[in-house]
C-alpha cells in the first residue's frame, strides 16, 4: 500500500493542495450573526431574486463558485472537476445550480458533511495528479429546507430545544496544486455510525458518535492527538452535539479543551437569534471554514485545524418507518 | 498537468486497476428477462425479505456488497473505500444498505449515472495511491421509485410509450491495484448537459445529449473513435435516447454502428415484457455491466468496451416548478 494511506481510513498528501480561493453567500439571518461580516454576499430576502426556494438555492451555488474562482483569479472554466451537492432530493440544489458551468462534475451525497467530503476527493483528484485545479461546493436553504424535512413554513410549528436552524447559504473552495497555502494536508473517511437516536429534532445526538468515530480513528491512524492542532471544528452538532462529544472523548480520557468548537454554535448568536441548539446544513460548516476558519488560517490566528464535516443521513421516509439516524463525519486537515 | 489527465475531462489510469469481483441482485422480472441468468441472486417476491420497499432495496445493496467481497476472495472489511448510491431522497437505499459494513464511505449522486461515477471514483483512489482495494454500489427498486417519482403502484397509473422501466436491483463491483484483469483503463467525467426537455417521461431525449457530449469529448481527449472499441453501451437511455444518441453523432459524420447498444434495451425482452421503451435506474447500467459485459470480457467475446453511465437530474420538484431535465453522462473503458 502506497505511503499516501494512513491506517484504516487516513490519508495524507505527498503534495497537499493549496486553498486558491473561496466563494461565500448568505441570508439576512447569517448576515447578522457573528460571521456576517466574513460572507462574500449577502441577501437580504434570501430569494436570491429567484421565485422558488429550491430556484433561490441553486442560484447560491452559483454565486458561490463564480466569486471563488474571482478571488482564485480564475474563470469557472479553469476548473477541471467540481464536487459538489446539497440536502434536496434529487440534489437539485447542486444540478441546477451548476446546470451552465459546462464543467466535470461529480455529484455527492453526503448531507452535512458533503463540503468535506468533496475537499477531500478535491485533494485525492489533485494530489492523484487527475487534475490541476478542482472546487468543492454545498449549500442550504432554511425554507427548502424545512419544506422538505418538516413543515412548510407557513405552518409556524414549534420547534423543540434540541432542535437547529438550517443555514441559508452555500460555499465553494478552489483547490490547487500549486499555491501559497493555506494547505489541505490529511483527510479521513468517515464510516456510517449509527447509535439508535430516532429523533429528527436531535440530529446533534445522532452525528456526535460518528464525529468521535472518524476524529479518534485520525488520531489512531496519524499518531497525531487534540494537541497538534490549534483549532478543532466540527460542522453542526450544535451545542447538545458538541458537549456530547466532549463526553465521548472524556470517556476516553481525552479532553479536546478549549480549542474545541462546532460551526453550529459559531454562526449564530445564541442568545440573540432564536436558533434553539444552533446552526445545521451543509452551508453551516462550509460557511464557516471558507470564511471564518480560512481568515484565521491567513492571519496567524492558527496554524494547524481539524475540519470534521458531520452528516446524518437520514430521510423522512426512513424517520417515517421507525429507523434510527445513520450518520458520518469526513474530515479534513488544514495548515497554514 | 499530469499525463494521467487527458484534455478537457479524459483520465488514463497509468496502473489501471482490475476488476476483483462483482456481486449482482436483482428482482423476479429481471430474472425473467434475458439477461437473468447472469445474476447472482433473485429474489421473487422482490421485498428480499423485508416490510417496506426501502428496506427491500437497502437489502439489495448489502446483499451484492458481499457477494462482490466473496467473488473477491475478501471480506467486506479489506475494502478501503466503497462509493455508494441511489435514487432514493437522502440516499436512504445505500446509507442503511452500509450501516452496519464499517467501511469507509463516500456517498454519491448521480442519478443512472452512479455505477460509472463510483467507477471513476474508485480508480482514481486506486490510481492515486489512496486505496489498494475500493468497491462501487448502486441500487434502484421499481417500486420505492414509481413511489418516489411518479405514482404509489396501487393507483395502477398509465404509461407512456417513451417511459422506461425502473429496474429492481443492486450491483457492486470491487476493484484491485494488482489483479489478472479485465481492467478499466480509462474514464471521462460528464458535465451537465441540459437540452430543454421538461416530459420527465421521456427521459432517454433528456439523457441523450449528454450521453453524445461525454463520448465525443473523450473521443476528442482521446484521439480514439468507436471504431477503437468492441463494444459501446450507454446505461439506460432506452429505445428512444439510443436512437437519438446515433441520430446525433450521425450529424457529426460518426457512425456508432452496431457495436453500440443501451442497457436499457438488453436488461428486458421488449418483445413480451411490458416495459415500454426499456429499462432504466442506477441498477439497469450496473447490472449488465456487472454481470453480461464482464462475463463477456472475460470470455473474450470483446477485448475493449466503453461503459457510459448516464443519469437524469431531475426531481419531481423541479419537474413541478417547470424545469426541464439536466442530465449527465459518465464514461468507464475497459479492457481484458
Amino acid at each position: 500500500m502506497s505511503e499516501k494511506r494512513l491506517g484504516a481510513r487516513s490519508m495524507v498528501f505527498a503534495h497537499a493542495p493549496s486553498v486558491a480561493g473561496t466563494g461565500t453567500v448568505a441570508g439576512k439571518k447569517e448576515g447578522e450573526g457573528p460571521l456576517g461580516g466574513t460572507v462574500d454576499y449577502l441577501n437580504e430576502d434570501t430569494t436570491f431574486g429567484e421565485t422558488t426556494w429550491e430556484k433561490s438555492e441553486s442560484r447560491m451555488q452559483t454565486e458561490a463558485l463564480s466569486r471563488a474562482a474571482v478571488k482564485a483569479g480564475l474563470g469557472v472554466e479553469a476548473l477541471e472537476l467540481i464536487f459538489a451537492g446539497d440536502l434536496l432530493n434529487q440534489c437539485i440544489g447542486t444540478t441546477f445550480g451548476l446546470r451552465d458551468c459546462e464543467r466535470p462534475f461529480f455529484g455527492l451525497y453526503g448531507a452535512c458533511s458533503t463540503m468535506a467530503e468533496g475537499l477531500t476527493l478535491c485533494a485525492m483528484a489533485i494530489d492523484g495528479g487527475f487534475a490541476g485545479r478542482a472546487a468543492a461546493l454545498v449549500s442550504s436553504h432554511f425554507c427548502s429546507a424545512e419544506r422538505q424535512y418538516r413543515m412548510p413554513l407557513e405552518y409556524g410549528g414549534q420547534r423543540t430545544p434540541t432542535a437547529q436552524w438550517t443555514v441559508t447559504g452555500a460555499a465553494a473552495m478552489i483547490l490547487s496544486e500549486t499555491g501559497p497555502g493555506p494547505y489541505l494536508t490529511h483527510a479521513a473517511v468517515g464510516r456510517i455510525v449509527d447509535a439508535g437516536i430516532k429523533d429528527p429534532a436531535n440530529m446533534g445526538a445522532a452525528m456526535a458518535p460518528a464525529a468521535h468515530d472518524t476524529l479518534s480513528g485520525f488520531f489512531a491512524d496519524t499518531g497525531m492527538g487534540p494537541a497538534d492542532f490549534d483549532l478543532i471544528v466540527t460542522g453542526d452538532l450544535g451545542t447538545l452535539g458538541a458537549d456530547l462529544l466532549r463526553d465521548l472523548f472524556a470517556r476516553d480520557g481525552v479532553d479536546l479543551g478549549p480549542r474545541y468548537t462546532d460551526c453550529g454554535l459559531l454562526i449564530y448568536d445564541r442568545e440573540k437569534q432564536d436558533v434553539h441548539a444552533g446552526g445545521s446544513g451543509c452551508a453551516c460548516g462550509a460557511l464557516v471554514l471558507c470564511g471564518h476558519i480560512l481568515d484565521g488560517l491567513r492571519h496567524g490566528a492558527w496554524n494547524r485545524v481539524l475540519f470534521c464535516g458531520t452528516g446524518a443521513l437520514l430521510s423522512p421516509v426512513s424517520s417515517a418507518q421507525g429507523e434510527s439516524i445513520p450518520s458520518i463525519c469526513h474530515l479534513a486537515a488544514f495548515s497554514r
